[in-house]
């Protein structure tokens, strides 16, 4: 069946265009008889109003975007990402939105896609993730005319822009200190991208923890890979002060620390504690179970879902902590051997 | 700055709307002064043309549409999708395309969201995935004034829409002839979704494959979480006989086997030899690294939509193979011990 157009509707009721699109669209300009005739008419033919007319005349797109200016060989590797479109996902249901969504090489790019949306009408809002130190991006969607926002990350990252956060410094520290706590006196970090806010935040706590603590702690830079995070293991595991223990940035890196322990013949928990981020159906399918920082991914994209329709809707600021990472301990952490 | 509408280029050049859209959209019923005039206030106002606009005109959208009809939870577990989404995404940005992304419960979600973007005119066409044997979905889109379509899956599940295809079946036959060559008689494969069509075709050539080599071939089904995969392995290798090697439909749920063998004293491959679909990088993370079918999902999305963008421009049918799988035996796989 060909799509009911405006004139298609107007010629069957014999009236203009015009006062089709005023009778439709619920403004003055025909008569109260016209109005009736023409949504009979409308109804009859099975017309259904386009979001593009609807956007045209200023009303929602029904649509939130989402970059991500990441590569795509590491896009695939962490499970996060996926699982908070999903969680976002889960609040489009009731409101018939969906996700736009572009994957680009770099902030220019991520720039230069909310200037063609915004000219475009193509969004009501986006969601920044991976906020970085003086990020250009948090000025330019601050704009009094730009498209309504929220980040994902740490409240001193996302200007006077709403954020909707987890407490990454509080997990960092908890984690440090369960591992004093356990006897571990030599404790590494195994960070990502070192340009991305919440790494920065991480690094500064997880510094002042072994400071204040007194023990060394060692930081290795990795890009969230699992060859990256199987080197940097290897540089830890090989030096002449080897940790007892190491924190890693996501899960998939923890998992390959895993692999270089065994091939290193490091026995794992025995002689290396290992503490994954981002808990994931993975660090409960290794042998042993990956000791993890844990929160539920897929609710922190719903809670960042509904922080945007109240920015949509109006409600402007706010910052939100949706959760503090647990530390769940299982089979990779243990004492430190006497 | 405010968004520039063809209401104020008609106010300034004073004309009406009417004429303001005619000379724009270079149609007649504008002389060519009134045109050239209208043009020279546009470009003077900084107007660019909305794809709101554009798409009522009839225009491209300059959207692709892709529907997840999955749980949430299982779609942050494979890194399959995401590395399938960027990989499409990858073709995009040459032409300033985007993904419009929607997550649904069901198939018949799934329908509704595509009668819904038909109305509406959202997307230029879709990429329809996980295809099934008698599918609703290929029925609706095989209709005349349907969406263009491109289906991601073997040909007999297509009708007559193009499709872009991986041999999977001739992955399957190569898996059971290699293990059948390197002394296994028992041999087991851990399947996904059955309602889904290459897991029936699978699942056919994996029977064919163990009856015309007269062995044992259990088959176990899972919804590819690791947890069913690790239940999966616990049946089997509890079984009174028990497989000497285990074809599993994903990566994750090998890596979740790896860890059942660990915890049941089962040594990975001198008592059982471990193949993983969909190699990833996890699979070269594990220790040992994991034997596997091995085809590049981020090239297979990339194909995918350079077909669908021919089916936008008009181009019929045609069924394209992406690739058939290579086995890449690494460390879980072995000879069976005399």
């Amino acid at each position: 069946m060909r799509r009911i157009t405006i004139a298609d509707i107007a010629r069957e009721a014999g009236v203009s265009t015009g006062a089709v699109s005023y009778a439709l669209n619920g403004r003055p300009g025909v008569s109260e008889e016209t109005r009736a005739r023409v949504v009979a008419v409308a109804n009859q033919l099975g017309w259904e109003p386009s979001s593009a007319a609807r956007s045209l005349s200023g009303a929602p797109t029904q649509t939130v975007g989402l970059v991500l200016a990441r590569h795509p060989s590491t896009l695939g590797v962490e499970s996060f990402y996926m699982q908070f479109i999903a969680g976002i996902e889960s609040e489009f249901a009731p409101r018939s939105y969906a996700l736009l969504l572009q994957v680009v090489p770099d902030l220019e790019a991520e720039l230069e896609t909310y200037r063609r949306w915004r000219a475009a009408r193509r969004v009501d809002g986006v969601v920044l993730v991976d906020p970085r130190q003086d990020d250009p991006r948090i000025e330019v969607l601050s704009r009094p005319d730009a498209l309504p926002a929220v980040v994902v990350g740490d409240s001193s990252l996302a200007g006077d822009l709403p954020n909707v956060w987890t407490d990454d410094a509080a997990a960092v520290r908890e984690s440090v200190r369960y591992l004093y706590a356990a006897g571990h006196r030599r404790i590494a970090r195994v960070g990502g991208l070192q340009e991305l806010g919440h790494t920065h935040i991480r690094d500064v706590a997880f510094r002042e923890e072994v400071e204040s603590l007194g023990i060394e702690g060692p930081l290795e830079r990795t890009d969230y890979t699992t060859g990256s995070g199987a080197d940097a293991t290897r540089r830890l595991l090989t030096s002449v002060d080897r940790p007892t223990a190491v924190v890693y940035d996501n899960d998939v890196m923890a998992l390959a620390a895993m692999g270089v322990a065994a091939e290193l013949g490091v026995r794992v928990p025995e002689d290396l504690s290992i503490i994954a981020w981002d808990d994931s159906p993975l660090c409960q399918a290794t042998y042993p179970p990956l000791s993890a920082l844990s929160h539920d991914v897929t609710s922190f994209g719903a809670h960042v879902a509904r922080r945007l329709f109240d920015r949509i809707d109006g409600v402007r600021g706010g910052s939100f902590l949706d959760s503090t990472p647990t530390l769940r301990p299982r089979g990779t952490t243990s004492p430190v051997r006497a």
